[in-house]
């Protein structure tokens, strides 16, 4: 329980805050160093070991294990190095009013040293790494850092947002044609403000073009929904959109993926969270998301034994290791994923088209939706 | 000569006109078989041998080859038939004012013919490769079929855009928060207006995060520029906006590309279309695209070799192949591509964050754009 308070802080915590909890991280080493202590850096232990499903809460967590770096080892020394680099530019950008994308981070820092011909990095791998310790010692995202990945992801409906430090914009995602607004890569809420919607549900859809048939069908205003095309895996800007959506207008989400292992993983990453950020669930992560299709039952429903494709050896393998996940044990996504296994078939979203263009959004979504026919 | 003014007529043509094209086809097909004549499907013979590079229009196109499908040959049957599915379907399409992706044609098609356990269409390839042909019989591109591929592309910048489709949206590109405007995969005149622009040129920029950074940093105001990210190859609804809004309001295209035979790629397909699109490049190319980089030379200019990246094998081989091709036969690109041969070296937009984040707004470009440095 004390975790979960301690993340709701987290949330609201300003550039300012996160700015002081680096300077007195680093403070602490120039203490040490004074006192000709060796100095170390704390961080929080990640991997599989660390990594917990909470039951409660229904998202993955990092246990209490953490790890240390020692400045006078020889093996952590240049690590260090690196990561202080990190640290201070971090704190720069936050004082400065500034953020980076990780790839600029990594260019910004590498440098030759001294005279030598030693690279402070020597591909961005290195720093990115910094930029995860980092995140794991001050316990925060490194959106909040001002720290960025790529952008990826549509938004579009009934839902007003202010971007704050882009002259105080204001714009409704349903006005936008059929584009729909581009999801940048940081949601936090000093910058950018979820006004007003008018939408019932969010529906997160996996591919852009099924995101276009729906658009196109007029199905956003029809059913009142909210519509996010993620173009494959989540990005993390899409994730922390979703996830604040959901939290601050307590609106549900219905995700529309693939049938199949990649699907599935979209579903559960944007739901729980994901292995390599299970510090960060409670900022990205919607537990309550519900899995609308497809399904290998819409295959027998809709009569589509026609439009399936074979699955490949590595999606069967993925599926059968989805059966032990632990948000995955309940008897519903038990018999879905043993169906998938039994038959070895996948069935894509857009195999919808065999009913009929517009099926998708006048019958299959509506008809889904208003039985609360989901998998959990 | 005539081609062109042929492809100028093409432009304007509207989907009742291109639908009337459909049936003619079609009625010839069908006035074929009354007379007991082997109907036959005659198309744009593509591939190497029939790409010509127009020194005059400066693209690519196809030469005059044609290539013909007899219905009654075992080999083109089955060929034949998918082609009549597609061309009927997107008849259908344009009649009844639908669009779909080409993915879901393919979905739409697919059933088993008759008792037989013969299906349609095996995978989407054979969808595809029929719409390819379709587009190159009745001369036109898969858009003002009815028909797109996947969107990707953001837009951003003091341009005022009018969705005639939906509800006559109007919206300025500069006002949608920094995430800009979500380029669609069909940016056809009858649906998507440029209304009007007080930019000065369009910089196309290859990576979402330059093109964050840019946004971050004022760029598109202080510079009036329109920014365009393609996030890697341009898709086609990216490349037709480019070539609209550069037809349209007669504004210079300005490409910033990472400086590897990738990024060169980039530039080279916006400029002057590709290989596969070269019947289309009318409708997608801007042959007075200008490269502002990134180039060696400004490896040199600026002191950034220590953020260069080793060239791979297959890059220098694609860098050696395009020693020869007749776009780059000028003093400006031989003596670059010949000194990344020599050197084996890359380097990336955001390299430039070695200097300072700001670095490539504040002095690259503007210095760049005013000195008209630039690769033709």
């Amino acid at each position: 329980m004390a975790k979960t308070v301690k993340n709701k802080e987290n949330e609201k915590i300003t550039p300012k805050q996160i700015a002081l909890k680096l300077k007195t991280m680093a403070d602490g080493i120039t203490k040490q160093i004074d006192s000709k202590i060796d100095p170390v850096f704390t961080t929080q232990q990640r991997g599989r070991s660390n990594v917990e499903f909470d039951e409660k809460r229904r998202v993955l967590t990092l246990g209490d294990k953490v790890t240390s770096r020692n400045f006078l080892n020889i093996g952590h020394a240049k690590k260090f190095m690196q990561t202080m680099m990190v640290t201070s530019k971090t704190h720069d950008y936050l004082t400065q009013n500034k953020t980076a994308s990780i790839r600029e981070v990594y260019y910004e820092l590498k440098h030759t040293l001294g005279k030598s011909k030693e690279n402070t990095f020597e591909d961005q791998t290195e720093s990115d790494s910094c930029i995860v310790d980092l995140e794991h010692s001050v316990d925060t995202i490194r959106e909040k850092l001002n720290l960025h990945a790529n952008p990826k992801g549509t938004l579009y409906g009934d839902i007003t947002i202010i971007d704050r430090k882009h002259n105080s914009d204001e714009f409704n995602a349903s006005k936008l044609g059929r584009g729909g607004w581009s999801i940048m890569s940081r949601i936090e809420p000093e910058e950018i403000e979820i006004k007003k919607t008018n939408a019932d549900y969010i529906l997160v859809i996996e591919t852009e073009a099924m995101y276009e048939r729906l658009v196109e069908e007029g199905f956003a205003k029809k059913n009142k929904a909210i519509l996010i095309s993620t173009g494959g895996q989540a990005a993390r800007g899409t994730r922390r959109l979703i996830h604040r959506i959901h939290t601050e207008k307590k609106l549900p989400v219905y995700m529309f993926t693939d049938g199949d292992p990649y699907g599935w993983y979209i579903y559960s990453v944007v739901k729980q969270g994901s292995m390599a950020l299970a510090a960060h669930s409670d900022f990205l992560a919607v537990p309550d998301a519900k899995y609308i299709g497809m399904t290998l039952e819409d295959v027998e429903d809709f009569g589509l034994q026609n439009v399936t494709e074979k699955m490949k050896e590595g999606d069967i393998k993925r599926a059968k290791e989805m059966l032990d996940y632990p948000w995955f044990q309940n008897k519903e996504w038990q018999a879905e994923l043993k169906k998938a296994i039994q038959l070895k078939i996948r069935i894509e979203q857009q195999a919808l088209a065999n009913k009929s263009l517009s099926f998708v959004a006048d019958e299959y979504l509506p008809k889904k939706i208003k039985k609360k026919e989901f998998l959990p």
